[in-house]
């Protein structure tokens, strides 16, 4: 994307990262993305402490990224948290955005009240909430990724668009920002259309745009309706 | 107390145990309890799978005890539920009961809509809210201890009281069971009485039999009171 866009560190816990069809494929896509920094969890990054302090003093946006396991965030996660973050200094972060992406093996309506789980996802990821809170961090809304080994090819292209948005549009996003976004995307990859990865995201940008044009027509019909209404 | 009853685990997750005076706290009491049994977290404990299982599978009530390490369950506590327990078998634990011994470093009012944390400490658990519908546990009420380096004699003495009753006792419990379990306790101890601690505890019980005492009359005198007004 734009050289000067926003900066964004993925931190990426997973206990089997490697087997993990979702990771890999969300790894890829960042691959994309200029300005996104990942980083992997492991016994070996986990005690990078200055390091790691560094990379979120230089990112913008900051997203923590993993499975929901036993409906929490994986162990390593919240023990990376301790050992990066600082209890006596609450202000290094401040100012900085917040962004989850989750991805759960049931559909997300089982996270309800009397839904299988029974708790929402806001509930369980609270902790994360309460962080933002005291950081200083904005928290822009969770990114979730329903069933992604079900996934149809279809599906996983809008989502590939949808995650790369995320890591870089102002969150919550509107349909004005996705299309400049496609478009300034468009022009930027042109040269690189030998690479069939490319193209396929290619199409899909551009079936986005039709999407989105025609929503922007009917929701301007609707609000003709609206005005003469009231 | 009573050989022949309830059999408790807690499961202790503090990711620097030895330099926790209310874990080293909590463990002095529960050596108090014959059927409690002690579990500590760390690298070697995390990866003994077998023995764990058989832990859990041995004792009817399970007790997870831990700091709440910015705002959720250290890290190494859903490590060893991720390696413990079993994704494809949901009833091997069922009919059990689950507890949470929480030691907070703020007081309990900062977990509330407006408090400086703003989340609930009832939201920030919520994964283990999922954890006991998941395995068909009983989730009994949380049992939270508040800035336990600040407190008085006095209330570490109670502490130690209603700690050893959560391990045993019926959750929620009322003053009839307190005060019966206070009485077998005396009556079990009265032998050791050369020991200090033992003494102590004999008399924070002498105390609290009285306090239950002097609360049952208060009780049954506002009872008359409404029996006459309605």
């Amino acid at each position: 994307m734009e050289v000067a866009g926003l900066k964004t560190l993925v931190v990426v816990a997973h206990p089997e990262i490697k087997d993990s069809s979702t990771q890999q494929f969300l790894k890829e896509a960042a691959e994309l993305q200029q300005n996104a920094t990942w980083l992997e969890l492991n016994n070996e990054t986990l005690n990078e402490v200055t390091k790691n302090r560094e990379l979120l003093r230089s990112n913008q946006r900051i997203i923590l990224q993993f499975p929901l396991l036993w409906y929490s965030a994986p162990g390593i996660l919240f023990e990376w948290l301790r050992l990066t973050l600082q209890q006596d200094d609450k202000v290094w972060l401040s100012g900085k955005e917040l962004g989850i992406v989750v991805n759960i093996g049931q559909s997300e309506e089982a996270y309800r009240l009397g839904g299988s789980v029974g708790y929402s996802l806001s509930s369980l990821l609270s902790p994360i909430g309460s962080l933002a809170n005291n950081l200083g961090l904005r928290l822009i809304p969770y990114f979730v990724i329903e069933k992604f080994v079900y996934q149809t090819e279809a599906a996983r292209k809008r989502l590939l668009v949808d995650y790369l948005q995320y890591l870089e549009l102002n969150q919550p996003t509107n349909f004005e920002e996705r299309q400049d976004w496609a478009i300034k995307f468009l022009k930027e990859i042109r040269a690189k259309e030998d690479n069939p990865k490319i193209k396929l995201i290619l199409n899909t940008f551009i079936e986005q745009k039709e999407r989105l044009s025609e929503l922007k027509d009917e929701i301007n019909l609707m609000r003709k309706v609206d005005d003469n209404e009231y």
